[in-house]
């Protein structure tokens, strides 16, 4: 299949992947390179065979290469990438967001040859761009999983010129480490992610936020002095607080919020990247968030609950999911 | 500490009550009154020691009384449970909103003593709202877990007029089922959750029915045909699909969503029932939600970033709840 595997990026995803190749394909050579001090930390690890000091000296030999940085770096690194690539190497990527990446690679490619050569050039690589839908809010190399991509879906957004081998033996290689494979365009990609993952993550830092602010603002008696609370909470000690409203999270709310605590950088880095279909995807949620609050503004039961219904619904059909 | 406790309202929560009760404190009898199949389940169950055919027949002999149904099932109940309730009784409740119960209390009391009694009036029994923060999306006696409780937070939120002992015995209670207790006012405590639990749940089920709603709308190419997505997916089998957001969900939209599986009755009569206080805390996240949106619009990454790192802040503060 591959014989050699070259991972830029010896984060969560690098790591995980690197060790997912370890334990299931066990003949495949491993060799990392990214920043400190993740690289020192995955080789104290044991997850690479060998580190590089530089991509030229992490791509030579390898056949399949993988760009598995945070979404910026992945674009920063292309060109770099495809003057060393060796010319019968598979690249593929590990990015949340597709279209930068296809677009570096497509800018890249057109600037080596002045604009003549395709994706399909001859002795230029074949990059074939991929997103293992799968994560933590956990990162670095210490976070890495082998079992990550165990029964998760990993999308494919093959590009029109690629040799259809390649994308062949990429798939094969994530049905062996146990993920499922669906083929998508790019920009169905951008726009389902968006939807089903981009939106979410805004979503889940802004009902955070909006928690987290409510610590500066205890509550006081209204006008009326009317049983408007007295703002303080006497604990199990005996103890008497100021009420922040984020000390009384339920297993619901951490739930919600659980990917607010992944990296902010990360996430503003990845929301940028897919700025209008994220743009969009908020506001379908915004839309539906309207509704819902004009229903409860308005008493309107019936409406509540139907709109409520649909959420359900849905949700409902990946109970088996917990 | 109580002999006989009468549960009313026998599924998710009053089951799980009766099961912590018998497994942490084996001598309490314990009588259930619920609508069917509720009720003759939990009895297979062997959750109750007797059923009830009636209120009365359930406050007979009963020195803790517990609303245990949905909120307006409690509020409807409280004139007939006032009426039979042994006077040296303690009532209490398990409802997510405190207002409306403490309402439907307090015109009961003034009804029943043509307005000259008050909630400390002897003979009246003694009403102290509680609120364990703790559910499940799963619902009915099936539902039920002796664990349901432990390590969670319960809400006492006494009224003024409480008997000290029945408010100390209560907490005692609680303690014994492994749960830590927090007394805060009836409107500090609907003014948190309306921002913990209830804005956040309409959160869920708004982004649940966005992404419900795109499979009604599969992508098409641009009016230039220019890469825009075929709206088609190829599955690992080979199949091709139309694309539907929802069905690329991964784990942290599902656990975003996890609580829009509960019950649309149930949520959309928790919101009405704490309605101004929950239109507060949702536009309290839509504001944050649109400051997140402007960040992401201009592409201010620094705006961006701290917009999610105040989230995360909070979030991470909680990590070890997983």
């Amino acid at each position: 299949m591959f014989r050699q595997v070259a991972i830029l990026g010896t984060g969560l995803m690098g790591g995980s992947l690197a060790a997912a190749l370890r334990a299931r394909l066990p003949g495949v050579r491993l060799v990392g390179f990214g920043r400190e001090p993740d690289i020192s930390r995955a080789m104290e690890l044991g997850l690479f065979d060998a580190r590089a000091d530089s991509v030229a000296d992490a791509l030579a030999g390898a056949d399949l290469v993988v760009l598995a940085a945070p979404i910026s770096v992945n674009c920063a690194l292309v060109p770099e990438v495809a003057a060393h690539l060796p010319p019968d190497a598979v690249l593929t990527d590990l990015s949340s967001v597709k279209g930068p990446v296809v677009t570096a690679w497509r800018r890249t490619i057109a600037a080596m040859s002045d604009g003549a050569a395709t994706q399909a050039t001859p002795g230029l690589g074949d990059f074939v761009p991929c997103h293992p839908i799968a994560g933590s809010d956990r990162g670095g190399p210490d976070a890495a999983d082998l079992d990550l991509f165990v029964s998760r879906e990993v999308v494919l957004s093959p590009l029109p010129g690629n040799r259809p081998d390649s994308v062949e033996r990429l798939q094969a290689l994530w049905q062996q480490l146990g993920a499922h494979v669906t083929r998508m365009s790019v920009a169905d990609h951008d726009r389902v992610f968006a939807l089903v993952s981009h939106a979410p993550h805004a979503v889940a830092f802004a009902v955070a936020g909006a928690v987290a602010a409510d610590g500066a603002n205890p509550g006081r008696p209204d006008a009326a002095g009317k049983d408007a609370g007295a703002g303080k909470a006497v604990r199990d000690d005996g103890e008497e607080a100021p009420i922040r409203a984020g000390d009384h999270a339920g297993p619901g709310l951490l739930d919600l919020t659980r990917i607010a605590g992944s990296s902010p950088e990360l996430w503003a880095d990845i929301l940028l990247q897919n700025q209008m279909p994220t743009l969009r995807a908020i506001d379908a949620v915004d839309a539906r968030m309207q509704a819902i609050r004009h229903a409860l503004l308005t008493g309107n039961r019936q409406a509540l609950t139907r709109l409520l219904q649909e959420g359900a619904d849905w949700r409902r059909t990946w109970q088996r999911h917990g």
